[in-house]
This record gives C-alpha cells, sequence and structure tokens, in this order.
C-alpha cells in the first residue's frame, strides 16, 4: 500500500505491473458511487416507491454521505428518472437488438412466435414489472417519466412491429394495410394479458414457460388468421 | 327548531307532518356522514395516493370529526379498500347489467362492437383509471385489494365474455373452442391499447368517440377473422 498516494495525486499515473488493489483512481471511485447509488435506488425505490425511500437511508445503502447522493444526481426526482430511463432503454435495447431481421425472415408463424417470446421473457420479470407499478402509480406527480417509459417501452416496440409488419406485406408474406393497427392488435394480443395480470396479482402471476408458449401460439394464431396470407 | 332535541333523543319518533328541515334523524345523519367521508376518501386517494392522504385533512373535508371517520370505517386502509372496491362493482355492473343477451343476439359483429364500445365508455373514465393507477402502484402494500379489482373487473368481464362465446359458438354463429383464451383476446384487442397507453400518458390519453369506433370496429374484424363463421 505503500504507493496509494502516488497513485492519487498523479495525473495519469503509468500503471505499474502489479497494482494493488486499494489503488483507487478518482474517475473509477466516482463511477463505482454513481454505480452504487443507482443500485441502492433501484432497491429502494422498486420496494418503498417515491415517497417511501428516504434519502439518508439511500446514502447509508450506497456508502456514500447524502451530499455525494446528490452530487452524482441533483435530487431525489433526478435519480428516479435517471433509474427509469436506464432501466427501461436496457429493457427495450434487450428486445430490439435482438430481433431477427423482417426482410430476411422465412417462415412468418416462427418469426412471430419468436418475437414475442423474446418479448415476454424481457417483459415479464419482477424487475421491471414492479418498475411499470411504480411509474403508473406515480403518473400524476411524474406525468414526463410514464411517458418516457411508454415511449421507450411499448411504443418503441410497437413502431419496430410495424416496420417489420410493413416489410412482411411488402414482402407477400402478411396482408397488412394498416401497419400500425395490425402491431398494436400483435402487441396487446400478446403482452394484455399476462402484463395486466402481473400489475394487479403481482409477480406470483406471472406466467411459467408452458403457459407463455401456449398463449403465444394462440395469439399468433389470431393474428395469422387477420393477416396471413393462404 | 324546537323539536330537534325530541327528535334526536326518541328511538324512533313518528315523523310529523311538516318535518322542518334541520330535523335529522340518527340513520340518517350517520348515512349521511358515511356518504360524505366516502367522497372525501374519493377525492383525496384519486388525487393524493395512500401515503399521501392524510386523516385530519379527510376528516375535515368531509366536515365530521376523525373519530368519527374511524367509528363509520374503522382504518384509513379499510376506508381505502371500501372506497376500491365500491368503485370497481359500481362499473362493473354498469357494464354487466347492460349487456344484450348473447342468446338472442341476432348479428354477432354488431353484438361484439356493440360490447366493446359499452366497454370501453365505462372503463375510460378519469376516476376509474386513476383509481386502477393507485391500485396498481400500491400493489406490495395492498395486494388483497388489487386482485379484487382484477378479480371484480378484468375477470369478471372476461368471465362473462367466455359464457357469451361459449353460447354463440352453441348457436353456430362463432367457431370458439377455447371460451376462454377467445374472451382474453377479444378483451385485449379492444382494451388493450387504450387502457395501457392511459396508463402512462394520463387521462390526455383518453381516446375520443371516433378513435374508439375505429379501433372497435378494427378489432372485432381481428377477432371475427379468427372465430367467425363465414
Amino acid at each position: 500500500m505503500g504507493d496509494t498516494d502516488t497513485a492519487a495525486s498523479a495525473p495519469e499515473p503509468p500503471r505499474p505491473v502489479s497494482t494493488p488493489a486499494l489503488v483507487v483512481q478518482p474517475e473509477r471511485a466516482s463511477a463505482r458511487k454513481h454505480r452504487a447509488i443507482l443500485a441502492a435506488a433501484e432497491e429502494m425505490f422498486l420496494r418503498s416507491g417515491y415517497l417511501g425511500t428516504n434519502m439518508d437511508e439511500l446514502a447509508a445503502r450506497s456508502q456514500v454521505s447524502k451530499q455525494t447522493v446528490y452530487k452524482h444526481f441533483g435530487s431525489k426526482e433526478a435519480l428516479f428518472v435517471e433509474l427509469v430511463t436506464s432501466m427501461t432503454d436496457a429493457a427495450s435495447s434487450t428486445v430490439h437488438n435482438e430481433i431477427p431481421d423482417a426482410a430476411a425472415a422465412a417462415d412468418v408463424p416462427d418469426y412471430l412466435r419468436d418475437y414475442a417470446e423474446r418479448q415476454l421473457a424481457v417483459v415479464m420479470t419482477p424487475r421491471l414489472l414492479q418498475l411499470r407499478r411504480l411509474v403508473i402509480g406515480e403518473v400524476s406527480r411524474f406525468p414526463e417519466l410514464a411517458r418516457a417509459l411508454y415511449e421507450r417501452g411499448p411504443r418503441r416496440a410497437m413502431d419496430s412491429l410495424a416496420a417489420a409488419f410493413a416489410r412482411l406485406d411488402d414482402r407477400g408474406l402478411l396482408r397488412v394495410p394498416d401497419p400500425e393497427a395490425a402491431a398494436s392488435h400483435f402487441n396487446w394480443l400478446v403482452m394484455g394479458e399476462p402484463v395486466n395480470r402481473a400489475m394487479l396479482l403481482g409477480d406470483a402471476a406471472i406466467p411459467d414457460e408452458s403457459w407463455r408458449r401456449k398463449h403465444v401460439h394462440d395469439a399468433v394464431d389470431v393474428f395469422l388468421a387477420a393477416h396471413g396470407r393462404g
């Protein structure tokens, strides 16, 4: 530990071959605190809600001073906004980055079932469902936050579905005169029942894989009866 | 006002022919207080949430003592439960008591559109949407309450739809091998988009009549493509 002071005060110290574990550079310490605060915020906001979360306790759990929390996030409100948008974006990207390309999809029923199962697997997790409950409960206090969750979550999903359906229509694989309406129908045929059950019945209502498979199969059949070709 | 005392102390006073307006019988005063407390509770819980509602303020708004509030409802929690169940049951009964009989329905598309428009008209009101947001936000504190809203709201709607679809299948007017799944599909084709938009986007997202009419028309078309006959 003899070179701790040297490492901390030098602007960009050349990294010694065997850096002792306790030599922490300032930027890293700051990033680590940032993550620790966000992790504590996730746990506390999701469990206790916005009003029920106490910033003294949050600082203590993050192992930083309350001043540090405010230095990083400005306010309790800003911290809440950061938490909601980062969780929503991460989930949304997980669904969308993994979507197979509609231009290359060979089997449309398979393509649709694959998409639906992917989306259910990401959304139907206790953290994201609790986030959604929390944001819905806070709509009147934070209308812009709920709008952000809508735009970055279901709206983004339906926009990308509409684009995929238009592509599949172009290729003669679906009949979709109104891609936006079709995307909404598909989205709610798949997500309506499980999401709304979980909203009100809690995590115990998160469906298991066999329920999901049958549900997706049925939903895709209804969609294809209306929009399939042949 | 000379006989006020007499009226209040006699157990069941014979009603005089010309009762002065200020002579209030005990039962009526009690029922009036009960209603006043529930009305104030509706306004305050829907606006400020469970934690944000203060019982002193609630008593003041109801123009009764705090003791009277507790005498009528036992606790803040019991008052909240009473409010949620009474609002849910009233809405649910409005939808269900007015459903045309599936056994007599002549035109199935008309029957389905009529049902869907009725349900949207009842559910898509600011009070009921705010109640739903509030209950969703409080799932972890009041799981039984959210379950009651689910059972008395969407579950009751889907059970009655499933029974109607089974009847229409019997009559050869629909093809519904699994009435429960079909009821869920129909319910979420109709309710998914508007309810979930309003949950996150607030009352400004409550759709107008022309949006609702097109939406119901499209949703019924998708449903009939899967379940219609001919």
